[in-house]
């Protein structure tokens, strides 16, 4: 049995250790991993987020080491981290995202990205267009999430739109509404906030009071955009949301594809986002800095 | 001057005035109180529920005793409850109720209808067919606001959907749902709840627990729709939410025409939730039989 070093995360500590590399299923592809990046969500699993323990991960570049589809081995791929088992419901109508016996790489009960190998099904890779680097693509998995607001809630080009929170995916967000044409402000937490105003208001401040905030900023009959996940109950005056029939839409991770396109299409900036690389080996260190306030995208180089 | 005597509220107290009648502006009609239904939001009011002073009622049948139209002198009316200004942005869309400068029939700065003479827009006033009683006339406020769910969200025809809350607003919300052809559920406090089962949920539980369980009910991309408006901040697993890529739609009153359509036809029965009627003078004795568990509609009859 081959070895790895690979990250592990149990109550709250961050280590490195040697584990086993894994084994592909029929289906799956073995990936060794080129760059990977640290999400929120990351520093939400060391905090508790999911009871989670063993080894996180879920923003990567990988070569394609071994798959099913020999096309597909020696590709530079990314993927969608969203397991589906292919068979439920969901499955069927095509909302894989949504299975009902889903895991989720790195994050539910499928080891992660930050570890010299791992698998994922084939059916989840997109092969990396030659333009775009590593230390871009490693931005897809994020940038898709932002794109999953443009597939769920119809902004008219030119609306007047307020993103809550000026971090990695709060910029993002940003950045692919004003792509689609809309007219974005960003505010941060100490900016004075408009109420009443937006007809689309978007929580991405990662934390339990953005909400609440996005709430008060929204016009009647507007629409806020959930992005926030945050770690237990929080607190939302619903009677402000019913009074001014205020949509709420929880939104999640996004098809690859028009994150791909907007990469190649250089629509979005993501190179200023980059704070700083690591090797695994430090790990904790990353951990550290990444949950600093104002630190934007730490990757992990391997 | 004219005498009248009226119901106040004052520190959470219910006591009867003698008031001056109100004198109608141009445009407003004046009208008598024929009935008068107590809902859950006069109970709100009386904890606190906006710092209320004064009259409240909003469920009414009235007859018009003076108005700028001499058409609807003397007719039976209903009447919408949000008093637009007629002409900030939303009432120049045709949003009137939710007015930028909105007052609210017996909740936000405008005397209700728990007093012997009141005013409303003549704009706002709906005369009631012959064929449908006071008693069931007095329902169609909260009528409109179980059918402003179906203005709102597409449910199609022969759905399960889920309505949490077996008090009036639950029940008619349950019929209407089934008069649009759905096929409803309705749970009560203390039944066993599907997990993850629904893509439609209500919440017209009244209470700060009905949200949590509504989502939890709901399926992946499913909705819930907020119809319970409470006191103060209401704690919701926005994790869940956006998990499960969830919308959740506030809703509050309703436009009356397909309210009055439902108890002409006859495809709702208003009846089997009327639960006692008192006389004005009597309104505290009605408040506090109003807010015993498992009573439904009190009466003021006139």
């Amino acid at each position: 049995m081959d070895c790895m070093i690979a990250v592990h995360l149990e109550a709250g500590a961050v280590s490195i250790r040697d584990k086993a590399a894994p084994e592909r299923a029929a289906g799956f592809a073995l990936l060794k991993t080129r760059v990977a990046g640290i999400c929120n969500t990351d520093l939400e699993l060391q905090r508790g987020y999911y009871g989670f323990l063993g080894t996180p991960g879920h923003e990567f570049v990988a070569d394609v080491v071994e798959a099913d589809n020999s096309a597909l081995v020696g590709r530079r791929v990314v993927g969608e981290i969203n397991l589906a088992c292919g068979r439920c419901e969901f499955c069927a109508i095509g909302l894989g995202r949504h299975c009902l016996n889903w895991t989720v790489l790195g994050i539910v009960k499928h080891a992660g990205a930050f570890a010299e190998f791992f698998t994922l099904p084939e059916a989840n890779l997109h092969v990396v267009p030659g333009g775009i680097s590593d230390e871009e693509a490693v931005f897809v998995e994020p940038l898709a999430a932002a794109c999953e607001i443009l597939d769920q809630v119809e902004i008219p080009r030119a609306e007047q739109v307020a993103v809550l929170g000026p971090g990695k995916l709060g910029s993002l967000i940003a950045q692919v509404l004003r792509a689609h044409g809309a007219n974005v402000t960003v505010f941060s937490r100490n900016m004075a906030k408009p109420r009443a105003a937006y007809r689309f208001v978007v929580d991405a401040t990662g934390s339990a009071e953005g909400l609440k905030e996005a709430i008060a900023m929204a016009r009647p009959r507007g629409t806020v955009v959930m992005k926030s996940t945050v770690h237990g109950d929080v607190p939302v005056d619903t009677a402000a949301v019913i009074v001014n029939e205020i949509s709420l839409i929880g939104s999640r991770c996004g098809r690859f594809e028009p994150a791909l396109e907007l990469l190649k299409s250089r629509q979005v900036d993501v190179r200023s986002l980059l704070h700083a690389e690591f090797p695994l080996g430090e790990a904790a260190q990353a951990f550290a800095e990444a949950a600093k306030p104002g630190v934007l995208k730490i990757l992990f180089r391997f």
